[in-house]
């Protein structure tokens, strides 16, 4: 298992001819993994593919993993970026705003598409396999830190005290799945915008303030 | 283009040694593409799995539609069911309530799962072909009735008055897409009500209310 950090800037360019050993080459099959699920998708990623994209043989692939779900596993647990601390700027609007910001460069970012092929594509069994990733790497922290942004509110006063709830923390989520996948909105500044002052702050802020 | 209605009930049994023609034949043959998609997927679906699944061979087929894209195409265009009057029980609750538990049911039918198989399996491009059975037989219709329903409760006086915007009509179908992908969701009655109530009612209803 993979657990290392690091960065989802393109590799720099290697000299093919070096040898590869070890971490250094385990990052760059790991890069390219993620390079052909966000351009040719699950269903077109091929262990031979991502071989070829790391300049190394099918065989290298191989003796680290076994089938195309542990690999591709490996490569979102690597390449995912990692929000552990919510936004607290003073304001549920400012705060939402800042985290959503986030979540949309983090959509877009290489390994956001590669997430998403795997989301989008891959039926209820292997989506399965990828619980883990998908749940405890990014949709456990987004709520959590939707949540903090919102017990941060309430404890101010400015967001009612019972919208702490399941359904609401999920909002922004589904809005940001649902129209990336039904209009292919990219999530403009100004289209956040309009979400949180269309949606998000009538539904969270207190009717005393 | 078949524009005919049909109900969405397996096809009765048919005599296989009667050569069917024309209208028969060609429902049976969009019967057996929605079977397809709802089993094995848009990745799955081949015209010969289709032919076969019809009872009819790959030529029957191709003689009415040249490609699976189209065959699909008309296939969710015949079988999705048509919403074309919003619940108007009297308060905002009870016709969310009631379109939900619709909306539910057309998910959950066989057309439904055709139609979530192309919207997540197709890439952008494939997606395309399939722009007009989406958005015209689907999305559209079902935002204009959540709309119907916000814009009575204004009326009313029981929903707030700036509450129909683009944000808040999709909330409904982007909370039942995330959750049904994410968390495999089937939108039991009770979460259903859980949604209306946690999350509808506080930002639908008027604040003087």
């Amino acid at each position: 298992m993979v657990t290392s950090r690091w960065t989802t800037a393109p590799a720099p360019p290697q000299a093919v001819s070096a040898r590869r050993r070890g971490a250094v080459l385990e990052r760059a099959i790991l890069d390219a993994a993620l390079e052909q699920l966000s351009t040719v998708g699950w269903n077109g990623l091929t262990m031979e593919g991502v071989a070829a994209g790391a300049q190394t043989g099918k065989a290298a692939v191989y003796r680290r993993w076994s089938s195309k779900e542990d690999l591709v596993a490996d490569a979102l647990q690597a390449g995912l970026p990692r929000f552990e601390k919510a936004p607290d700027v003073g304001t549920v609007r400012e705060d939402l705003l800042a985290l959503c910001r986030q979540a949309r460069d983090a959509m877009f970012s290489r390994p956001g598409f590669a997430l998403r092929s795997v989301i989008h594509e891959c039926d209820p069994v292997q989506v399965e396999r990828f619980h883990g990733v998908i749940f405890e790497g990014v949709v456990e922290p987004t709520t959590k830190l939707i949540g903090e942004i919102v017990t941060r509110g309430i404890e101010r006063g400015e967001v009612r005290s019972d919208a702490a709830n399941g359904y609401v923390l999920d909002a922004i989520p589904a809005m940001m799945m649902y129209r990336s996948k039904i209009s292919g909105s990219e999530w403009s500044d100004r289209e956040i915008e309009e979400m949180i002052d269309g949606l998000m702050l009538p539904l969270l802020l207190s009717r005393d303030a």
